[in-house]
C-alpha cells in the first residue's frame, strides 16, 4: 500500500512515521527543498502546480492524502481524477475559506461567531457597526498560526486594518470573549464508523498554538461537540480525521475553524490515547478497522517554537520528545513535548516543570 | 547525533523509527540486501568483515550499538576503537557463548540450569550421566529461534545428536521442567540509572517465542530478578538494554540466556508501557534521562510467524500492528500485533481472539 501525501512537512512525517507498522509506505511532495518529513521519507520537491512531477506522483501510489489544506484545489482536483483522495477536494475547498466555513457550520446549525464577507472599506464599516467591538479581520484563505489577522478595537482602527489586509478576500467576525478554547478530534473510515477523541483544551498566544491539555472532562460539552462532528463528518461523506477547533464562552461552543486533517491539537494522542491520530487517519482512508481512542492517562502537550529544548534538559520519566528535524527560526514550530500521567498524583507538578520550556 | 548500528532487521527498523523523534539518525550495516531496516533507515550492505565499509560506517556515525549479539567480535572490536560501543565488545563475548554466559550466572551466584562444555563424544556422554535425562545439547555460538539443538531423552539419543552438531564447540543443559518462562528487560545509562520493566511471561514452541504477556505480576520473582539483573548490569558497567530470559520450575528463577540489546519479549512495550524498550535504549546509549517504564495496561504480544495476518482482519481496537516488511518464508518473524487492554474487563476474550492468528 502506497500512500501519497501533499505536503511534506511534520504532520507529513508524523504520518509517514505512523504508516511504516502497518505495511503503509509514504510517498510527500512538497514545493520546499527543506520539507522536514525527507529524514523519514521519500519527499518529491515540487510545485503543486508542476504537472509532470505531479502526474508521476499519482502514478507512484494507491491513495493520496494532504498535511496542509493550503492546497491548490486544481491540484486537489486532478488527484482525485486519478486516485481516491480523503478528504476529498470538496471539502478542501470548504475549509480553505473561512467565510466557506462559517457558512457551513451555521447551514447545519453549528453556532459559530457573528461574521461577515468583506470586500469594500464600506463593507467593513457597515459590519464593524452590526457586529460590534471588537472584531476580527482576517483573511479569508491561506491564514494560519495568526498571520493574515488585525484585531479592531475602535472606529480608527477600520481603516489600517482595511489597508493592510485589503488585498485578499477577507471575512469580519466578531472576537469571542472565549473562557476557554477547545477542540474535538474525529475519524470516520469509509464504512461510516466514527470514533471521536476526548476534547482538548488548548492554550493560543498571538494566534498560535502554545500548549493541549486532554481530556478535558466536561461531558456536556463533549456531547454537543460529537454531535456537531457527526452532522459535519455525515453531510460530507468525510473520510480521515477532522479536528473543528471550538470558543467556549461560557454558554455554549462556538465553531471556530475546522481542519480536514491531522491536527496540531491532536498530537498528544501518539502516547496518549490508545490509537494515535496519525495512525487513525491511516486506518480510515484505507479503510481498515478504526483503532480505539480511549485516552491512557492525562495528557499535556507542549509545541516547542522558535526554539526545541535539548532532549538532555528534559528529565521527567513520563514525557515524550517529538523534533521535527526543521532549522530554527522564530515562530516555527520545531517539535512537541507530550506528557502523559498515568496516575495524576504529580501532574500539575510535571506540567508546571514543563511550562518552563515554553518559548 | 548520528547512531550506527551493527545490523540491519527488525530490531534495527524499530530502533530507527524510535530514533527519529529525538533527533538521532540511524545508520545500519548488514550483509543482506534484503534488510529489512531499509524502509526506514539506511542500510549499508556489507559483510561486517569489509574493512573499508565499516571504516566508513564509523566515520559516518557519533555512538554504535548492535541489533543481534551474532556479530564477529572482531568487528565489534575494530568500532570500539573508534567510537563508544554500548554495550560493549566484552559483553558481546559473554553473550555470543552460551558456555561463556552461564559460567558468567554463575560467577555472580545467579542460577542456571546445570551445564557441562563438550569437546567430545565421551565428554558429552560423562555430562549426560552426570546431568540426566532429558538433557539439551546446544552449539555455543550462532544459535538462535531454536535453532542448534537437540534434546536427548535417552541414552539412544547420544551417538545422532553428537554426529549432527559436533561441527561446533557444544553445552549440555539440563532440560528444566519449567512452570513457566518469563524474561526480565532492564535498560541502564551512563550515570549508572537502571529502570526495570516488569517480568514478561513468554510462550516459545520450536524454541520461537510466539507470544508474551506482560505484566506478570509475581511481586517476589520480579525482585529476584531485578536483583540478578543489577547483578549483571553494574559486574559489566553495562550501558543500554539487556533481556535475561528465564525458566521458573516452581521453585526458583534460572538463568537461560541473555541478549544485550533490545528483545523480542519487550516489543509490548512499543505501546504497553510509559516508554518503550527500543527509546530507552536510545537513551541510556546517549547517557540521556531514561523514560519511565511503567505498564499503561495489561499487554499481549503474538509474534506473526511464516505469515502475517492482514490489518484489515485484526479488529480489536487496542491491538497494534507490526509488520517488518520482510519476504514471507517459513520460520520467519514477519511482526507481532501488542494488543494492550487499559481496563482488563474483555482481556482474556481479546487474547483469545488474537490467537487464532497464531501461526
Amino acid at each position: 500500500m502506497n500512500l501519497g501525501i501533499l505536503g511534506g512537512g511534520q504532520l507529513a512525517r508524523m504520518l509517514a512515521l505512523a504508516a511504516y507498522p502497518l505495511g503503509i509506505r509514504t510517498i510527500c511532495i512538497d514545493p520546499n527543498p527543506q520539507a522536514c518529513a525527507q529524514e523519514v521519507t521519500r519527499v518529491v520537491t515540487a510545485d503543486f502546480t508542476d504537472q509532470v512531477a505531479l502526474q508521476n506522483f499519482i502514478n507512484s501510489v494507491d491513495v493520496v492524502t494532504y498535511e496542509t489544506e493550503n492546497i491548490p484545489l486544481a491540484c486537489a482536483n486532478e488527484v482525485a481524477q486519478y486516485r481516491p483522495l480523503y478528504p476529498s477536494a470538496d471539502i478542501l475547498n470548504i475549509a480553505q475559506d473561512r467565510l466557506h466555513e462559517k457558512i457551513f457550520f451555521n447551514s447545519l446549525q453549528i453556532p459559530t461567531p457573528a461574521f461577515a464577507e468583506i470586500n469594500s472599506e464600506k463593507e467593513l464599516e457597515n459590519a464593524v457597526s452590526s457586529i460590534g467591538f471588537p472584531c476580527v479581520l482576517k483573511t479569508r484563505r491561506l491564514g494560519y498560526d495568526g498571520k493574515g489577522q488585525m484585531i479592531l478595537k475602535k472606529t480608527a482602527d477600520i481603516t489600517p486594518a482595511w489597508q493592510s489586509l485589503q488585498n485578499s478576500p477577507l471575512i469580519l467576525e466578531s472576537f469571542v470573549p472565549f473562557e476557554y478554547e477547545v477542540s474535538l478530534i474525529a475519524v470516520r473510515n469509509q464504512e461510516g464508523e466514527i470514533r471521536f477523541y476526548p476534547l482538548v483544551l488548548n492554550h493560543h498566544t498571538q494566534g498560535i498554538l502554545r500548549y493541549s491539555e486532554a481530556p478535558l472532562n466536561a461531558s456536556l460539552l463533549q456531547e454537543k461537540a460529537e454531535n456537531y462532528l457527526r452532522l459535519i463528518l455525515e453531510k460530507l461523506n468525510y473520510i480521515g480525521v477532522l479536528a473543528v477547533e471550538f470558543f467556549y464562552d461560557g454558554q455554549q461552543l462556538l465553531a471556530n475553524e475546522m481542519a480536514p486533517r491531522v491536527h496540531n491539537s491532536g498530537h498528544w494522542t501518539i502516547e496518549g490515547a490508545q490509537t494515535s491520530q496519525f495512525e487513525n487517519h491511516l486506518r480510515a482512508i484505507f479503510n481498515l478497522p478504526l483503532g480505539g481512542v480511549q485516552p491512557i492517562g492525562q495528557s499535556f502537550m507542549l509545541n516547542c517554537i522558535g526554539e526545541m529544548p535539548p532532549l538532555a534538559s528534559i528529565n521527567l520519566p513520563g514525557t515524550h520528545y517529538h523534533i521535527y528535524g526543521k532549522k530554527p527560526q522564530p515562530e516555527r514550530k520545531l517539535g512537541h513535548i507530550t506528557l502523559v500521567d498515568l496516575n495524576s498524583k504529580d501532574f500539575n507538578e510535571k506540567k508546571t516543570a514543563l511550562l518552563k520550556h515554553l518559548s
